[in-house]
């Protein structure tokens, strides 16, 4: 390690792609895929520096940014592609003269040591250079160690910069875990928890000091179990985004040691990144697919105003566990009724309608289950459909497919204005629909039913599937969905309209609506809770509801939830609940997270479900994102105090008979004394912002 | 040819990329990059069609949207990706259930027959469906015939729809030269100036009925030399984005013929394509080089507000014209000066201010023209520099460059700041500097130069390279230019600023804007005419200009200038010119193209120039594009209509030594009786929307 004046060598490698070329780094770096680094503190020469590492497999250097226009041989000798892909600056302290030379360059990354919330002034100045960073699409990394004052602190700088979304965190795993006196398993315990928090704290890289590496047997470097765990969780959390590095000198010179003869802990990092645990979780088809998905924030449809595209119906037929749910059902509503049905005598065949039956994926599973009965029956499907597109592509099935013809009558009608002449005047005796959204009823399920029950096709004994959902809730920490939905306020409020006069929405509007996004930067930081439920038949006729949830301290801060999408993990949960309450430190809150459970059918001893929630999710089943509602200023919840959230289904019907509907959100934190410490206004009162309409 | 019902084929092929597959397909349509066509007019299998046409080499075919929810077989055979990259949809007359069903599949373009603009119904059909398009990225494309009525009727459609960017011509070249009894050079003509007219019009796809191709000896399908010379030109101009087509069944089964018959007119389009004047435009590194800025404004530069990026001088610096210019006016300077400079005894040396030097590729060319001068020479250069950046790089290369040591000083100044003792009281015998905008003088040189003159290093007999500078302005048609003027509007006013308060521009601001842009789809309608001038010394103190420049009527439409940038075509323009005055066709103009001519020495019989006028341009240079002065109204100009376009550079200083320079503009048709058919408002009044800062 040819380092001059007693430097500290960092060296870092990529995630996604060990072996990747520097061209793809470049795109990489802006996409905010993860990366290769060779980082070099002390360094009079980066270009010589460069050479070095990329000839050993490290993508980037750093280099400490020239103070008062000092002239460097590098600065000549490297081309610009070098400087804008591979180097990452190092500033001991804010310095604008040095961020303004960073920007010249196009470096993509600039480095800044850890800073106290009581030295506002340096904040302030971090500030300004991450405004002027921001210009050019650079980041400002802030060192950070997994520690709770010193996420407290990168928390606190990212407030003082106003959620600056080009302002990420470098944490460091140093040997902490051995200096303090706490036992073992809680020492662990709070780590996991620490790291669960940096994960919704923009987290942008991972360091390992090699100071941290302990010898086996054969003199190679490895890391410890603790560290080993804390990897891992990051790996497979946000393993597709985040930077890993390595810094100081090289104390196992073994093997092929290359010229920075950091290459045995470069190995020993891809050899934990190829494990098959973590390798099925970043290199599956579905994580590649899944990925321009990640954090991004989508609109929820308007169900009823807006036709679904082929390609979308085409996609989500493609779902594994979804149909293959409601194939079950309805072969168990089949074996369990149809006995009862047929034994009526008045009645010579079963009526199936499909409701919202778009290119017909649940006549199709319809027709799957009645074959899988094994019994001849006498039936008729009925597919309802507003999309006048898709009904074509049912009419040409009903008209060309063999099992369709016959069988099946495509109806291409509103549910809710359907005409039972149309129908023969059947009424159903099955009701299959999946009109279920994000958050269990947020896509209108409860109306369009009870519409298509107004219309008198339904009867007492008809069977709804789903027969029943419940929407649930969680507070979220995410410092990148918070900055997305404020990024939200540029894009038009009527993206459809087209032409030049769709006005930017605004903040206001921006914050006010739930967005359906793959959450992954986030941090759930308590176990979900229930909101509420609809069943069909309707138990009740009004769909308002009101729900006031009080998430109390949770000494995991939710860790086992992830980011709010996905299994719940019970191994991680275990380990963090080692951690005592009082133990459990503060977090920020940028928003709630919603997802529901559904009861496809239930009776004869079987329950037929989907879930997207934490707790109870149907693994494999890509169907639905989580819903996030994000706070309009994120609420700081101290080790302690409770948070409660309030959310509110509101409806609203005009004497034409057409209407919306809406949620409105708030948030409150109390300590264990009943004092208010913070809370949010009610976000979207009276759907100023954003509605679904009827 | 396997067409039912004596349908018609049209098939067409890639430019850029011949063998394209399908996936480079589907992003290039949306990159708007040329791609291979097969359009089949009657089809009741799109599914069967497009595998065939696949087969034989194509990529796309068209097949007729389904009327009135028809089933089709195609519908459920076909999946989505198919639908969104390979079929255009043919409708017979606008109709928004098609169009939504285009929408619901995604479908890339969409065909329409020609409408009168006297059919004010259909076209008002026609810009809803635009604005149903516009919100998937749906293009529209109107089938185009190349006469004067159809491409006017398209400009009037055009108009109708508010100048909606998605909505494209597809012109068809079909017999038309045989059936007018004009002599034979005055339709060659006409169809090129129709040509001209066409690629300023959103002309997206180009058509070739199989009937228009001969027969060679050998049996084989040929295009006439008409045809040659105008696909000739489209390739040359727009062959990086327009799309090519053929229609009809095949009239050549000959050699190998494929599934569809038409391989051979493949085949033969493919060898226009391959020809040796289409590649070295097509081809070329330059032209992949330049391929992302077609048609792309950008804003100005602010020279004295902004600094430049590393990266951008690095760019700039590759120029295989300029510095070779400035090298040779170096060497004539010191040539013809030096004698006279050095006969002064009181004169010891030879004082050289790089004024602007940047990284200092001017100070390079002049440490090379005194290396070839040949003779031993004592000189001192002086760099001077404002951006601190910059200055590094400078410094490091007088520290550790060996022809710099000793040679050069930097001096890191403002020029018009400049401190004579930091030179040791030197003055100047030559200054160069490369000051230059797009139009000559808007980068403030006029004033930057004069600043320099009032710190009391410029003397009498101080040579200034460049001497002088002169803008040209002419007309252009561009309804591309002018939608992407529009679009602006919805960027940030301040982009730099960050945060979230920076609101749009709005159509205003845009619109009085100049943008510098490589012109592409664009027409420059006139001959280019002489603004103003510069020269250093200046001649006069005032650096304010007014100019009205009167373009009459030209036979060509400006057919040899192209679309503003690059070299004067003189044997097109040979071939427009045999067109009369009379039989010119009207043209509408969506606003001004910039550019300029400087003499950077002219002395002992030399004349040292660069130029970006189309009739001077210096071939090879690429450090300027032109301005773009864009009118917020089109201006309809007829036939025999002379139309005068009014500029200003106003210029405003205050008290305290800062100030601003800005441009307003304006244009009139006036017929030739005087009287005014059209006029813009002046743009710009009191650089109200755009001003450079002093």
């Amino acid at each position: 390690m040819s380092s001059d004046g007693g430097g500290t060598l960092v060296v870092g490698l990529s995630i996604p792609e060990i072996q990747g070329t520097l061209i793809q780094a470049d795109a990489a770096f802006y996409d905010d895929s993860a990366l290769t680094h060779l980082l070099l503190y002390t360094s009079s020469d980066a270009a010589f520096l460069l050479q070095e590492a990329r000839a050993d497999g490290f993508d980037y250097i750093t280099c400490n940014l020239p103070k008062s226009l000092e002239p460097r041989t590098d600065v000549t000798s490297l081309d610009s592609r070098w400087w804008r892909t591979s180097i990452v600056g190092r500033m001991e302290t804010p310095s604008m003269q040095q961020m303004e030379w960073a920007q010249h360059m196009n470096i993509p990354a600039v480095l800044l040591p850890e800073v106290s919330p009581r030295d506002v002034d340096t904040c302030q100045k971090i500030a300004s250079l991450a405004l002027v960073a921001s210009a050019s699409n650079g980041q400002v990394w802030i060192q950070t160690r997994l520690t709770e004052d010193s996420i407290n602190a990168f928390d606190s700088l990212h407030r003082f910069c106003d959620g600056a979304s080009n302002v990420g965190m470098m944490l460091t795993l140093d040997n902490d875990v051995r200096d303090v006196g706490n036992d073992a398993q809680t020492l662990v315990a709070r780590q996991v928890v620490l790291l669960h928090k940096a994960i919704g704290s923009q987290l942008k890289a991972i360091c390992f000091p090699t100071s941290v590496f302990l010898t086996n047997k054969r003199g190679y470097p490895a890391l410890s179990k603790t560290h080993q765990v804390l990897f891992t969780e990051v790996l497979g959390r946000i393993g597709k985004t985040v930077r890993v590095l390595l810094e100081g000198p090289s104390k196992h010179e073994v093997g092929e040691c290359g010229k920075t003869k950091c290459v045995p802990y470069l190995q020993y990092i891809r050899h934990l990144r190829q494990r098959p645990e973590i390798a099925q979780i970043l290199d599956s088809p579905e994580a590649s697919l899944e990925e321009p998905y990640l954090d991004q924030l989508q609109r929820p449809l308007q169900p009823l105003a807006d036709q679904l595209e082929f390609q979308t119906y085409e996609t989500f037929e493609k779902d594994p566990v979804k149909y293959l749910q409601y194939q079950k059902a309805i072969l168990a509503v089949l074996r369990n009724g149809v006995a009862t049905i047929q034994g009526n005598p008045s009645q010579t065949r079963i009526t199936i309608m499909v409701v919202g039956a778009g290119r017909g994926p649940l006549v199709r599973v319809a027709l799957a289950a009645i074959a899988e009965l094994g019994t001849p029956l006498n039936f008729h499907i009925y597919a309802v459909e507003k999309n006048p597109s898709a009904v074509i592509y049912l009419e040409s099935l009903a008209r060309y497919d063999a099992s369709w013809k016959n069988a099946v009558t495509v109806v291409h009608s509103d549910m809710r204005q359907l005409d039972p002449h149309k129908l023969g005047n059947a009424q159903a005796d099955i009701v299959i629909s999946e009109l279920l959204g994000s958050f269990g009823d947020n896509e209108l399920c409860p109306e369009c039913l009870d519409g298509l029950i107004g219309t008198g096709v339904w009867k007492d004994t008809t069977v709804s599937i789903p027969s029943s959902y419940t929407a649930y809730l969680a507070p979220v920490s995410s410092m990148k969905l918070h900055s997305e939905a404020r990024a939200q306020s540029f894009f038009p409020a009527k993206p459809t309209s087209g032409g030049l006069d769709s006005a930017p929405m605004g903040v206001q509007c921006a914050m006010e609506t739930p967005y359906v996004v793959r959450t992954h930067a986030a941090s759930q930081t308590h176990p979900e809770q229930r909101c509420w439920s609809f069943a069909h038949p309707p138990v009740k006729r009004d769909k308002e509801r009101t729900c006031h949830l009080v998430f109390q301290p949770d000494p995991t801060h939710g860790a086992g939830s992830g980011s709010g999408y996905g299994p719940y993990d019970p191994a991680l949960a275990a380990i963090a609940q080692s951690m005592s309450t009082a133990d459990a430190g503060s977090i920020s809150v940028h928003g709630l997270v919603g997802s529901f459970e559904a009861i496809l059918y239930s009776g004869g001893g079987e329950e037929i479900t989907i879930s997207t929630r934490p707790k109870s999710f149907s693994v494999g089943m890509f169907s639905w994102f989580p819903l996030y509602f994000p706070l309009k200023e994120p609420l700081r919840v101290p080790g302690g105090a409770d948070i409660t959230c309030s959310v509110w289904r509101r409806t609203e019907t005009n004497s034409a008979g057409s209407g919306r509907v809406w949620y409105e959100w708030s948030a409150r934190v109390t300590d264990a004394m009943g004092t208010v410490l913070g809370q949010t206004h009610i976000h979207n009162p009276n759907g100023r912002s954003y509605n679904v309409t009827l």
